[in-house]
């Protein structure tokens, strides 16, 4: 949520409604519920977010901020191993869950989730890529949105229609077989 | 749904669904609309379908039956570019999307998605590109199972995150990718 002006005790309100979501899931989850927690009144609550999936969107960026950054000064394979255990970590907790529900039903959410967060992350990923390709001496003709997409998608393929939340060894899998994809190839077909 | 006994009328009420459902969204989808658009009574679906989230499974099932199958003689890209398509295709219609929406939503449909549809369509996507690979001489040493994730985990997350269908340019460029990670890389890094 960017704002000129933020809530009082924003940081308050948003760990409360982490802490009411693990106890209740997100059906059950309530702006009254998340007040009490937050010793607050919901007229305060309700004059910044006006729907509990804002509330959500928001508890789910603050936790998300501060994530692991990218290092040029290591491989491409371990940075992004990192990224996507972190992902998988954070879409294996409550709010990341409810935060996919909520993507998947709610489009003005899922635009908020996408302006806020996740093209914000693929283009970190993007400029990772490129200059670690270019340090790499990498010269494949690759389309950098498709091999984010390659890596990321498994991930949230897994997560949400398996229903699994992918371990190290399939990331670390998944990596490798994306990486060999920008490596020169030596028989064309 | 496998069962010895069906209901006489299946086709017919399955073809209501999808019928109705595109009229009013899963949302104000009612067994009463679709008993209705049928000429069936609401007992008759009751029967056999408990929920309105079993009868979209069912009409997904139904169209998805006869859907392009692997074709040995034509070329690994241009069989999964079809079947991409395809998939790309069935989930952006409503039927589709309403399909995806229950499955993350509901473990219960989840699950029988997995058995009735996705696991089926895996082992022959599975089934296929080894066969294909040993017919070419590929002889890299891939995870079929990470392949087939790079292949339609990125469909299933632009759909779902990204709420955009995957047109037949990017399906292509995904293709290629994948593809080369299977070749023989001249130099490992």
């Amino acid at each position: 949520m960017i704002q000129t002006k933020q809530p009082r005790n924003k940081e308050k309100i948003l760990e409360a409604t982490i802490s009411v979501l693990n106890g209740t899931g997100y059906l059950c989850l309530t702006i009254e519920g998340i007040a009490a927690e937050a010793g607050v009144g919901k007229a305060t609550i309700y004059r910044w977010w006006p729907t509990k999936s804002h509330l959500v969107l928001d508890a789910f960026l603050m936790v998300t901020e501060s994530a692991f950054p990218f290092d040029l000064n290591d491989s491409i394979k371990n940075n992004f191993v990192e990224q996507l255990k972190n992902l998988a970590d954070v879409f294996s907790t409550t709010l990341g869950r409810s935060m996919l529900a909520i993507i998947v039903e709610d489009k003005g959410i899922s635009d908020a989730f996408y302006t806020s967060y996740l093209s914000l992350r693929r283009n970190d990923s993007a400029a990772f890529l490129r200059q670690a390709m270019e340090r790499e001496g990498i010269e494949a003709e690759v389309n950098i949105d498709i091999l984010l997409d390659m890596l990321f998608g498994p991930i949230y393929f897994r997560i949400l229609i398996y229903k699994q939340t992918p371990d190290e060894r399939f990331i670390s899998e998944l990596v490798d077989h994306v990486i060999a994809g920008i490596l020169p190839a030596c028989s064309g077909k």
